[in-house]
């Protein structure tokens, strides 16, 4: 069993085309032989927001502290620490920070079939 | 999209065998149609617990509130809000609350297979 706060994992910026002051935490992923689904920590500067994007997979996201606006298809809405989001497979999503402070959420993907 | 706050989902005893002062909300599960895996929020009660068992499946928890013993067979662990747990398929555990507040978790598993 592995018992670690999510700061004492390695943060990274996210260079992925299309965002913003994003950096990013790999919570549980490869080095636990996590096979099924991996759990990331993003952290979105004032200002910042992640890419645009649709892909094939879903996201499961807990919002931790900041707000901001989850966007997709259907229009903006408003996300505050405590909220639920699921993107489901090929809905195009895009995360804003809106606020002063960092937008911190752990977002879950299936585990991409070359990670393990 | 679904955006949608924690306390608004439904929460239920958990009468499994073996948990104390245990109770559930499915946040992302059947009813979104989330094939791969699940996310759950679990309170345990002041000297509450979850049951000590095995199964087949890992488990990903955040934990959000409170604190308390994440118990295996290699020892007790003491969480606290932001620590981040991988419990391997196949390892015993069991979670308790050892303070006067509710200790609170997200935990994902494995889509059951008969889940969707």
């Amino acid at each position: 069993m592995k018992v670690q706060s999510i700061e004492s994992h390695e943060q990274n910026n996210m260079d992925m085309e299309g965002a913003s002051q994003v950096k990013m935490r790999m919570l549980i992923g490869p080095q636990e032989k996590a096979s099924n689904f991996h759990m990331r920590h993003f952290e979105v500067g004032p200002e910042g927001h992640t890419p645009s994007h649709t892909h094939d997979y879903e996201h499961e996201i807990l919002v931790i502290s900041g707000s901001g606006l989850a966007k997709s298809e259907q229009g903006d809405r408003s996300i505050a620490p405590g909220d639920v989001v699921f993107v489901p497979p090929d809905e195009k999503h895009q995360f804003v920070n809106t606020g002063d402070e960092p937008l911190r959420f752990i977002c879950l993907i299936p585990a991409p079939s070359d990670s393990a």
